[in-house]
């Protein structure tokens, strides 16, 4: 590892913009976008993936040694990444920041406490939790309706005693009694919120408009209702700001909020590929899970929020993955199931007017002929398809990639790159528009339940709002146990 | 403010020895005592107080003041201070930070997130209890008693709601359902123990020791039989490190660890402690609340524990104290039971043959006939009396203070200075000295359930700990409404 | 009202079979079935009824008038009914016990405490409750899944704040803390028991079976394994024995146990109509809401259980009825939905080859052009129908009704009548033919969760059993919205 | 045993006032009342006992053999005792219907459901449940405070795991939650007030002042509010009715009622005894657990309500209670503290002026020796004396003690008679009076929630109300554990 300060040098920031933690890790602060705002952007690469396995596809390690790849091509590069959750860590083994010759350092501090914006993050969630509590407590004066409360507590711990609970037992010192739950950190709104905020205004009205519950008339009550946004920005005054550390090969990385890609967006924040952008001549931004998953919200939220587009995206894929695709069904051949997958992401990512690149991540125990088929189906269908192996051998396993990826990077017209759907159609048809593009669906059927909320959303005026589903990560479909391209 | 780096220069801190956080904090490791171990220990000032009120009587101004003052007068000094609580930060005002010319920086961070210790400490806690409900889960194989769990789950946040709920609700996948509750961080047992370790070894001992639960047969379940040691040992990697900042008057101060002195020890970590005394002349400690809390735990438990002995005592007293001492009881002038109060605190730390010396923290309302009067008294009783305006002069306010707390320290037999009790006596006589002794108590009576549970201790081998009480910080007795001394 | 041992005369019971309660109720031993058992069976007249309004079609006073005219036609007749719930009494208006000049008396005594019967059941519930928590709390040696325990506790009042709870709060003392919840006293499996029950031999069994929970291997817990089946039956002792009344013309009327027909099998006890059967040549038997519910769950699981056919059925349909399912689609005329119900209800009867008379229970406020129509759609369909108005004639207002009924039960051939499956089809395959037969849908979807139950139970080997399906009573399908005879 | 209407004969109660429960249970109409208010009223007798064993001393089976024996000499008698409970019926052993020579009859009956009233009571008492939670789910027009809601639920059955639960759960249909708890019916307050209701009028009105809970202002809240008093009335129509059965030698007993003595006043309906003290010459009336229980209660409270004044009490004891107040002081022999306990019970009735008889209940293991002891302490203080064998010789067992009792009664002077206090003192000076006089207290200490309560209750205009404490009955102490007659 070199000197945090080495890394800033190599991207000439001025050293007034950071805030050391330690020896190797600082944080940007927003005044650096000021500072910055005429420099050129650059490109902007996202990695997504074919439909994972439990193990993951290695997304993570290949977008790291991606960006080591492009700066041994001489380009200034810097790679994008979210904040791994302390929660899980205890729980399912391997943080996210790599492996091999391909990870960020120090990778045990950004495993565990990193710089506190978890922590912050769940300071903020909770205080926003006893307000709404204390309030009702206090009088109710906002006449909150106790059974539509959708405010959560929040803990970085895998807890399931706490996935259902009551509060406020105990007499009429401790509250009214009543029905709640507590989610993990990530899974957070205002860590979704924190990640799509463009500034601290931004961030400031992001907060105050959260929704917390319904009064007894049916009328929404908000953060702002209950005087705690300031509090909330004191919380988060450090959180909001950018995390730089490197990776093994000393190339800049940029790390920074960690919303789930299954229940919210995704990726890191906008203020990382912001900062990235105008440091960099490409920027290597990771999605969360399959391109149905991370892709797909990138395009239709993050970007409509961000005016960031992409101009190329890496499909990872593994024999490994195409495999799991194949195996339920006894007759299949490895192929079959698996290339369908395959076929129907970059089909999807075809949609958006996005180039692919398609990066097969070498696995030790891959033969050479599943790895050879591979290659052979992506020819096939006229995808650039490159083998990469920055596992073992860092930014040199990925050169063939970046050269690929970098001249596909240079050819797209960004004007071109659009959302699949406008802000004005429904939320109904923006439901259906991604169930039956993305997912394979013939048609959209409603809940009772869920036909009464779209119908509340927006008769409280939310139905411009784009949609954010939340799914198994485990199929193109809404059931994990369908495989390949399911349809209908 | 000075760069921290400039304050440990003045310490002779080698920079190998420091984690910075920013440009204005530092972690001191551990190898750092070792360095120093050959350094001749400074002498050690506690600073506590008579019966306060609800605003407090200043006792961490006049530490930091006093050590400002210590400086000036040539020696080299270092205030220790417990790390403020954000729980109750949003509810009652003020940190913990002083103020005025007496007050440590960087005061936003140090009451906000600080370097991460209460956050680490939380995670720490929460990690035993989702283990222990996931234990439970699991098939319970430690056959542990759902009705008999002692461990809560901790948030840095004063949320009521959340003192009594029901955990573990929804059908099995999350767990059994049992009643537990969350307590504010600075409660968690995690904390008085991170305060008390001397070191790594002596943490995961004290960590592996906790008793969480009984099982079926009434034996104790600790945290070694869930296995989860190491993975706390990893949280509070950076937890037990001091934090190195300084006052307003570029006097080092450390701030380390936060536990509170009603429910437990209240004073700043050992380890802060013995760093300090290794590196200064004069080390200004702060203990929470007044004398029969702070002090006497100080006294009997935390020097117990770290072979530390201070030299002298600093009582804070101020007229407001005296006259609220006073004024509940109609024909009382100023004097009478204010007055008695403050007697009964000097009489108490005499008990440990610790020298005394009385420090007047003067309130801009005080009149002079009340101060005169204050003044008269001590004299009386023949004990040193200092009048101190710190907030308002710094250092200069508390030169008077200084040389006669100096004086007093050098002429301390640190060997005729000793606890109330030895470990040897049973739990309950043990009860009934502190009561006897500090608090004026008669006689003790246990309830049933105190009397069972004193039983249970015991039989589990347990006797020979030191006693803490829980008791209210408003009166010498155990009913916040009883002044002055009250007795029987 | 005649003193209850007129009644019996008429009915030729000796007193010794009779337990007195007042002058107008007698309980009736099970001892007297042996006496009478070489007596011949009457005919059963079931009475049943198209798809409901929320006030009722008054099938009750129909059943009421019904046994009143035969009687005047000169043949012995009883009406067998349920019991009212004391639970809705105070929620919904209007009891049980018909009116005008049909109804059964004492109508007050019937409609509160009646014999205590319910009461008796709820106790018989609670003492399973009671105990299934207490083997818990004593050490649990059946190891049951405190997570897999589906008993609830029951109470015969409609308390909503009780349907959902946690028991065994407050410590060890009070057991484990879990979720249950109450039923009111008819929705009681101990209900449904009573009422299937043939002898006190079969209830015994019938108690001593049912499934409680399953245990940590997921076997079944019953109540034989709590070792409480005597206690049970001395706690059940006397409601088994069915309840002798009368109605306003001195008809003899059996009323005992009171089943729901959504949830549960829907009719009076088959020991009362076997009783009813040895002592009169016509018994009329009222079946709970629609024929799609009542008469379905008789044909297919009571005559499954009791081997008693019925030689009629009679269904009671009213102008307003055949309105309300015409009157939500504004386009349609009073015929068209409301026919297409009753037609389907006639045609669902005659899948089990049971003759039908129409009868029709005209309200004060029916144009004469709406029951013409009525009659003249049933003519056209060739299915006999009588007008009657008993509510103001009593028997008189049914003598057409009575000779219609008579004659189609004398020419019934007994041997015809059957249910829709035989008890070796799998529990889905029963499902789909209820559902395809009676209710009208084209395919029958599981949930995952039903379809683990189904599994669940196939495994433990109650596949044979017959099926009894909960459902809203508004509508032949599964929407109560839906109206007519909706298809597919 | 005798038809009931042979018992009746005896008592020339005329057929109208009766109400069948089968051949040998009748309800007692409340016009008879009025038909025999000219009658003279007959003595009453007070049966009591010292503090007794955990199983019992036998006063229900001395009470039915006296009542047999004063018949035997030729007066008319008759026994009023308790309803049993249902609900620890299957926890502890044994009912409350006497034995052997000396039960009432049809003991099956009377210990199971007998004639409904704990099912009616329950009834009635789950309706105001029911009807509280659902004010509060509709709008809450009154603003009942959830956390001061006092009115439990009940349920005639032990069931630990009801004493502590939540309801309300599972969303808005089910209401609001909260902490709530099941009492066993005879605990409920409607026991305790139909027991000591004088007419139909007077039940109503007590129901109708039943307290609920507080408004948010403070105020309570009553049945009247919620509107129910007439429900109530409909559901209590019959149990407020005496019943009436007889004894093993066919002497008339009335069994009406059953609060408990340790929580409640503890003893048979004030209906029953005037009904009773109308229609005979001696009534034998029990009082539940030991004088300083049973006898406290009825004397200061029951009396009061009523203007019934006993004649004489008839203390039972027994060789195995003396020895069970003795037998856990090592170095005590049979006498010391078990005659202590004695005279410390027949003292306190002195202090109401009422005479007493000691009645020794042989058991077959007693020893000869003992019961001399026994007799000879009686002796020495002066008190009448006699033993007893009513379990094997029924009435001819208890003629001396008949004798005994019906002299005495003769020669007491009612007037004379009279509670310890008056209703005009505070709620403290009458505990104080209580507890001093009957306990043995030295003094009255106040716990800081007793002591508000009183004063709320004071505020609330509760001051002239006798008072009914809760205590053990294992000890004239309030400690289970202090045997004879502790003091101080």
């Amino acid at each position: 590892m070199l000197p945090i300060s080495e890394i800033t040098k190599k991207l000439s920031i001025n050293q007034d913009y950071l805030d050391y933690f330690g020896k190797y890790i600082a944080k940007l602060k927003l005044s650096l976008l000021i500072d910055i705002e005429n420099n050129k952007d650059g490109k902007l690469i996202l990695v997504t993936a074919m439909t994972p396995t439990k193990q993951g596809e290695g997304k993570t390690v290949v977008s790291i040694g991606l960006a080591q790849a492009i700066e041994k091509l001489g380009k200034r590069s810097i790679v994008t990444l979210r904040e791994p959750s302390l929660g899980p860590l205890f729980g399912i083994k391997g943080g996210a920041t790599g492996g091999g010759k391909a990870q960020v350092l120090p990778n045990e501090k950004i495993n565990l406490h990193f710089t506190g914006d978890f922590h912050a993050i769940t300071s903020a969630h909770n205080l926003i939790s006893a307000s709404l509590d204390s309030h009702i407590h206090h009088g109710n004066s906002l006449n909150i309706d106790i059974n539509n409360c959708f405010w959560p507590r929040a803990l970085d711990m895998n807890d399931r005693a706490l996935r259902h609970i009551i509060v406020g037992l105990g007499g009429s010192a401790n509250g009214m009694p009543r029905e709640s739950s507590f989610v993990i950190t990530a899974a957070s709104e205002i860590m979704a919120i924190l990640a799509l905020a463009n500034s601290f205004l931004d961030l400031r009205n992001r907060l105050s408009n959260i929704v917390l519950a319904l009064d007894l008339a049916g009328n929404v009550i908000t953060v702002d209702q209950l005087g705690i946004t300031g509090a909330l920005m004191v919380l988060l005054n450090d959180a909001i700001l950018p995390n730089l550390v490197q990776t093994s090969e000393n190339t800049p990385a940029i790390i920074h909020t960690g919303p789930f890609a299954n229940i919210a967006h995704g990726t890191s924040s906008i203020l990382a590929q912001k900062m990235a952008l105008k440091l960099a001549d490409y920027v290597v931004n990771e999605c969360g899970f399959a391109a149905d998953l991370g892709a797909e919200k990138y395009l239709n939220i993050v970007m409509r929020q961000s005016n960031l587009k992409p101009s190329v995206a890496v499909l990872v894929v593994t024999a490994k993955a195409v495999l799991a695709q194949d195996n339920q069904n006894s007759n299949n051949t490895y192929e079959t199931e698996g290339f369908s997958n395959l076929a129907k992401h970059i089909e999807n990512l075809k949609k958006f007017n996005l180039p692919v690149v398609v990066a097969i991540n070498r696995f030790p125990d891959d033969s050479e002929q599943e790895i050879n088929k591979l290659i052979e189906f992506c020819q096939e269908i006229k995808i650039p398809v490159s083998l990469v192996n920055v596992f073992n051998q860092g930014g040199e396993g990925a050169l063939d990639l970046a050269s690929k990826v970098v001249n596909a990077a240079n050819e797209t017209d960004l004007s071109k790159i659009n959302s699949l759907y406008p802000n004005e159609l429904s939320l109904f048809e923006k439901i259906e528009i991604i169930a039956k593009e993305i997912y394979g669906a013939s048609s959209v059927e409603l809940t009772t339940i869920a036909n009464k909320k779209l119908k509340k959303f927006t008769e409280l005026g939310f139905s411009n709002l784009p949609i954010c589903i939340a799914k198994t990560q485990y199929s193109l479909s809404d059931n994990a146990k369908l495989q390949g391209a399911p349809k209908g």
